[in-house]
């Protein structure tokens, strides 16, 4: 199995779909493409009908997108173990999953995932609201499972937050106590820490994604 | 078992839950509501912490988002028969889903869904390059299932695609003979046509959704 990402500085999808697969211990090779390049656009066109990443090849089969990469990997290998046991939260799992995949567009755009950085940044009222409900789902999961994933167990609904708390770090966002408790409880995950150390070692700029004043 | 939609007219995210529930003869209560006004807001409010349609009440539990209800639909009344049944075909259906629910933003825009119009509309190279995308899309699943839906039998992917059949008939799009051939499949569906029956009774107008030049 074959995982093609971006920069792991930046490319906030592909890390959903690495962090799944690497918490599960899942075995993949994977590729590293730089962002915006030729080359990026080249490679991913040799097999990929969209030249995007996470992009995925499992012998004959290629899938794109990082839910649906994660949606195939707990549908082939860990027969529906990346999703809660109950039906209700499997059910708020997807629907949290579904919010992130399609929304949160100001945030997004504001503030660019960019491990390395420290930044400040004057905030739209829109990506202000998208903070806000991010600081509700955190301390509401927070509120039924202190100190833990959203679920307790951990789910491919904490693989698609899981930029959002690097974010909120480099763009020094204050949360209430309880959402900050998940992001504390997050960045000491040891896995989440292998990819922030590699990411640490990149140096290419993506200059899209370097926005406000360094701190 | 409760679904909040908008108007059957323009919210193409609606059709794609309800068109999912019925073609499954899932029962269920509607409630609609006209997009973009306080009463909207105010309705959605009293149950959900996202004021979005469609939105879903089943019992205690809440779901929303246009994939996440069909999900949960497939978990909770479907045993998984929303999807292809041979795993390849379900990842390569979720694939396809996922990059509609994340994508196609230039098409989105430009071309909203408005059943009862017949429209002309000046696209972005971005709109065409999406519109190229969705041509590929259908008559490469054509190609394996000609005059069928994308996987054989009917599938969440079917009902992520269905509104976008709706806009390329509105702004009356020119496409290959394969990818019509999905489109003219798609139309003669009796459950589609019930949806259509339906916004051609409506008369509110939503502006924002008003595109382009009556033909």
């Amino acid at each position: 199995m074959h995982l093609f990402i971006g920069n792991k500085n930046y490319s906030s999808w592909s890390l959903r779909a690495w962090y799944l697969m690497s918490k599960f211990n899942i075995p993949f090779e994977e590729t590293q493409l730089v962002l915006d390049t030729p080359g990026f656009y080249n490679e991913l066109k040799k097999t990929f009908a969209v030249q995007k990443v996470p992009a995925l090849i499992d012998g004959d089969l290629q899938v794109w997108d990082s839910l649906a990469i994660c949606e195939y990997i707990n549908d082939a290998y860990l027969s529906g173990a990346a999703w809660p046991k109950y039906i209700t939260q499997r059910a708020k799992a997807r629907a949290l999953s579904a919010e992130m995949h399609s929304g949160f567009m100001a945030l997004r755009s504001e503030m660019p995932m960019n491990i390395r950085a420290t930044r400040k940044v004057d905030l739209s009222s829109e990506a202000l609201k998208d903070i806000a409900r991010i600081d509700e789902i955190f301390a509401q999961q927070q509120d039924v499972f202190p100190n833990e994933w959203f679920f307790g167990d951990f789910s491919i609904a904490d693989a698609m937050y899981v930029p959002i708390v690097l974010r909120l770090k480099t763009y020094q966002i204050t949360l209430s106590p309880e959402a900050q408790q998940y992001c504390d409880f997050v960045m000491r995950c040891p896995v989440l820490q292998a990819w922030i150390t590699q990411a640490l070692t990149e140096t290419d700029i993506v200059e899209c994604d370097e926005a406000g004043t360094p701190v």
